[in-house]
């Protein structure tokens, strides 16, 4: 069945490998039989900064509160044209890859404004004014699947289990979990290339098979085993039962299988 | 003695939370000696987005490479004038305070947009141009002090050990450790207010004491004891050697006590 998925990416460079990764997508989804859409955030100029003037009219003119202000121009319709489109080409998808550099081992400042600018109070949290009853694997996103697509400038050997910046998988954790689950989406792994700055002809060629089985798996993978929040693992909505992972604490309690996540 | 401290801050509205803070800093620190400088992000109208702009001469015209753009420009002196002046601020701090609200769980855009283009290559990694000789507790910015002040929308239970968000200190590892302590700084636990949505007067008042008690500390407590690469826990300058706290992976194995960590 034809899914629609959207590409969002942050690269100014046509010929830098998030680029190429961004073709090698397009094309191979579009082989695929599915319908690709796209965020160029750079090729749009896109607004980074999350300001007053995000909201068109305000609910408070004398104090701006965001959280209030995005609910209020959600439900209003008065959110700006840019962020009324992009929450339109997430309402299509079925799934959204974001393809990025690693930078200081996050989101660029394009991206992580993208973020804050579109997953509105009232749609990514806050779903239906209710707090937080829908967060954690249902809410506005539900239903959609997320990918998280890097290039790495570094060694792999750094961002494994016991290299000295951290567990890649475990750095992307406030993405992948407290981004994209949290607004309902199912996170498949992360996908990365590591040593991006020492790339030869035949590592691009390794990497771009290696993305096309992973987009070939996008809507069939396991994805990330976190844990729903309304399943029965926080019975309060906010803390872990005490017989769930009593062992663990931080990050990896929140997933059914933390080995995966190392 | 007298030191600087440079805070670095991320609200535009003059009343919200984060500016408060920034008001009892100032306040207290040079009530306490020090020299307070500052970065209002917002008042500085800051661009975010590191771009083919933020480079005033380029080493290549044909192809935009970042690394290799950021350390020609770092060494050309052909940055433009606003990272100058941020970095300059940076060369006279002795600690550095970042104000800010988290948003999905790590910097606004327009702090990360900071980051992105005042952490050079050259400066703040790559540093000397000897590539990885020098990060984790030495580089370009050792001898700083650096704390993470935050205001968060939600509960502190969701935030503990057990609490469904995620340990807080875990979630900014990437920042603490992956960009501040990269960079050589020595990084003071992150001191958070919750509920920040939910604020009374009294707990406003209460709030302001415990930030003027961590500025107290800030040059005498102790650090995130997060382990330097090149004192011999990473002999490779990769992974930790096998019989460095051999029962861990991923984040935790990288502080001296992890149990400081959850």
């Amino acid at each position: 069945m034809q899914k629609t998925v959207l590409l969002v990416h942050a690269h100014p460079e046509p010929t830098s490998l998030t680029r190429t990764f961004v073709e090698v997508s397009k094309t191979h989804l579009a082989e695929s039989g599915h319908r690709v859409i796209e965020s160029d955030l750079y090729g749009l100029n896109w607004k980074a900064v999350f300001d007053a003037d995000d909201f068109l009219k305000r609910e408070s003119e004398e104090r701006l509160a965001f959280i209030r202000e995005s609910g209020f121009a959600y439900a209003n319709a008065t959110q700006t044209a840019d962020v009324q489109e992009e929450q339109a080409k997430l309402s299509q998808a079925d799934a959204v890859i974001f393809q990025f550099p690693l930078w200081w081992f996050s989101f660029p400042a394009i991206l992580k404004g993208w973020v804050d600018r579109v997953f509105a109070f009232g749609l990514a949290y806050g779903y239906k004014g209710a707090g937080n009853q829908y967060r954690y694997g249902e809410g506005g996103f539900a239903g959609k699947r997320a990918l998280l697509s890097v290039t790495v400038g570094g060694p792999i050997e750094d961002y494994g289990g016991r290299g000295i910046n951290g567990s890649l998988e475990q750095m992307l954790f406030p993405i992948t979990h407290g981004t994209l689950f949290f607004s309902g989406m199912e996170v498949v792994p992360t996908f990365a290339v590591y040593d991006s700055v020492r790339m030869t002809h035949a590592r691009v060629e390794l990497a771009k098979k290696a993305l096309k089985e992973r987009l070939n798996g996008l809507f069939a993978d396991p994805p990330i085993p976190f844990r729903f929040q309304n399943n029965g693992d926080y019975p309060d909505r906010h803390q872990l039962a005490t017989d769930v992972a009593p062992e663990l604490n931080g990050i990896l309690a929140h997933l059914r299988n933390p080995d995966l996540f190392i």
